[in-house]
């Protein structure tokens, strides 16, 4: 590869996302694919004050709009500084979380508005959207019972408010994925972490032979 | 008054604005208004926490976007915390600054783009736009030699590029009062402070007795 393929990974808690990646990208590793593996804010200087306003001020009422101004501006930087000139210098970037995150958690569920909330973050990413989106699909009954290292059958203890939140944001991920079309593949998580494992790695697989 | 106002002023370097504002809340304040002067991040905990990254990181290359998503994200902090509920409250609010400087500044001298950056102002304010704004039009020449503290016959001393600018700034301020019409207000800030007082304190008087 010439210039480097940017993919991200989205889903819900327990999706068992970390695992997973964290097998791709040895398994990449393995073939001599130059990889960098990452989240907002990265460790990029700027993109981690940001991320303290965001965490130390949580005490404090935060409006929900400039929370996403903040959101947004950490995802800039840690754009511009870390994933681009990772592409370019040909790399696989496997970045857990992007814009899809925000479209869901803070256009939908929190009800800003997914449209406004795209607005600024167009304005952040600018033409650099992800090559490929890996959304890990999780039954919130599932996911938030992985989350307490619980049995599944246990999942009726737990608060209906958190199921609902959860089932809003699988409804904004599913509302997502109608409108990005093929850029976002989904991923079957309720399976075992094997199988997720087997399926995410040829759908990686499958893309990056198709750029080759 | 029910409701207060939202009064905003605008305009390059050397207009006299902080001079001119001074008298105009002095001359509201003995007519007992209520009045609140302010200026973004304007003493709003969040907001100042913003407006220290932007300053203390002067030194570090810092993303044009990003700096433009931290200012509306202070701009949304100050707006919802602040500035709102004096309006409520029934206050005259002069705010030193506000959208029009991120259009003219960033987006228009920088290069971000004007659309670009009123997308992003646009989801900080909402239509919290203000009812009133002053610019004061000053000539890069006048304005400068003002700042300097020098007298005008000098002018052509001073740094070509710092009077390019500001004749972008100012080319800026001019589009913008096309396209927003009846809003801006023009004040000819080359005529000496007690003239430029006088202008603005009358355009402020009427637009005052329009609403109540």
């Amino acid at each position: 590869m010439q210039k480097g393929i940017f993919i991200t990974v989205e889903g819900g808690e327990g999706a068992g996302k970390t695992t997973v990646v964290d097998r791709i990208e040895r398994t990449l590793k393995d073939r001599n694919y130059q990889v960098l593996r990452t989240r907002e804010p990265g460790g990029v200087q700027l993109a981690e004050q940001i991320r303290d306003i965001l965490l130390h001020t949580k005490h404090i009422e935060m409006d929900d709009r400039t929370e996403a101004l903040l959101y947004a501006a950490a995802r800039r930087e840690h754009l511009v500084k870390k994933v681009l000139p990772a592409i370019e210098a040909g790399a696989v970037v496997l970045c857990d979380r992007f814009i899809d995150s925000s479209l869901v958690y803070q256009g939908y569920a929190r009800g800003i508005g997914v449209e406004e909330v795209r607005s600024i973050n167009k304005f952040a990413v600018e033409h650099h959207m992800p090559d490929l989106t890996l959304y890990f699909d999780v039954s919130p009954e599932v996911g938030l019972a992985r989350v307490q290292n619980d049995q599944v059958r246990d999942w009726n203890r737990l608060d209906q408010e958190t199921i609902d939140f959860h089932k809003k944001v699988e409804n904004g991920y599913q509302s997502l994925i109608e409108t990005e079309g093929d850029r976002i593949r989904v991923i079957d998580a309720d399976q075992s972490v094997e199988d997720v494992f087997q399926q995410a790695l040829s759908i990686v697989e499958e893309f990056i032979k198709g750029v080759e």
